[in-house]
């Protein structure tokens, strides 16, 4: 690996996480990356910001559901929707929080997001969670007492918040040499910028980065 | 042309909708359809729906910016900001509300996109859009009281709150066929619908769109 990693903030519940994961890894090795995978609250970031997720805009969330579905026909993945949405995600992040070896921890991770995007059972019940650990080969009872210990609760909230810190607003976002791409959809802007082709250039964004606000809207 | 129209749904405000009409003329010939653009407030979207622009959530403006930047590049067309961003539309929507004859109306509207996101100069001002309607051979004073006059303003809410009825929630969005296709990047997925090739097929959607919501996130 000759660079830094390309960080991956993912919740499950996003359906373009799930996307984004199913092409991050071949990203990555293309431009001998590895893929550090930081699991997040979404719920939080939308929460800090003031901000609504695609689905609590009713027409929003029926058109991005059809993006979910003609984008993963575009990228020739499965796609299928979990039981209800959304969910509760905080006890399968809390299990992808865990500290384990690279290879094991994205093994669970893809595994997750396989069981809720792709499988029509999801990932929100203990029963759930504990069969995709037993599955791997994990101690499902184990594992999920170290999940639900409150160092591991506080690994996931210390992500979001540094998350938040480091301006990440919405999943999946990959950061890598410091520059953020959000949306799946990003990640060939991602790609150039790696190879070193990208058009945003610092002193032409600073025009753009210093632009002032001309008007506000009223709070409503 | 052979189909029915597609309708354009922008605010000058959006570089995304400068984007998307820089393509949509194109598009429309390559399916023998017509433009109609529809200029709505998107100000009044955002209320509508208690949401936030892009340019309302700090780093997520930045990011936009450098979206702009890199969608632009690829599309090989000219982006500069406006003077200052947000700005308020009103009266470049109204102009371009007026009902005018449809060539005269696309080269209105185009004028008003380009000052806005390839000059540097915006559409901010008065003298600003009474330089572009005198540039294109309209009475400057007389057609901005016809913008000004009452059932004008009425067409721009109208339109605005028509656009709400039919699920609109950001700019610009298409609607071809009764389907909506939401940013410049959806574009491309429009164009599949019009072959007849789109992978979201009205049973299988139904699934998606009838899936019952498991949680929600407390009000903050």
């Amino acid at each position: 690996m000759s660079g830094a990693p390309i960080q991956f903030y993912f919740d499950f519940i996003s359906p373009f996480a799930y996307l984004g994961w199913t092409q991050i890894h071949a990203i990555a090795e293309r431009h001998q990356r590895s893929v550090e995978p930081v699991p997040v609250l979404f719920a939080a970031l939308l929460n800090a910001h003031g901000h609504k997720g695609p689905a609590e805009i009713p027409p929003k969330r029926v058109f991005t559901w059809k993006t979910v579905v003609r984008l993963a026909h575009d990228l020739s993945v499965p796609v299928q929707p979990p039981p209800a949405h959304p969910f509760n995600p905080l006890l399968a992040l809390r299990v992808a929080s865990l500290p384990l070896e690279p290879s094991k921890q994205r093994a669970l991770i893809d595994r997750l997001f396989r069981m809720t995007w792709t499988t029509g059972r999801g990932v929100d019940t203990i029963e759930k969670i504990s069969e995709a650990l037993s599955a791997l080969g994990h101690d499902a009872e184990q594992t999920l007492e170290a999940a639900n210990a409150p160092e591991n609760k506080a690994r996931l909230k210390t992500a979001t918040d540094e998350a938040l810190k480091r301006g990440v607003f919405g999943v999946p976002t990959a950061i890598v040499d410091d520059e953020s791409f959000w949306g799946q959809d990003s990640f060939g802007h991602m790609e150039r910028f790696m190879r070193g082709e990208d058009p945003v250039d610092p002193e032409s964004i600073e025009v753009w980065a210093k632009l002032p606000v001309g008007i506000e809207r009223k709070k409503s």
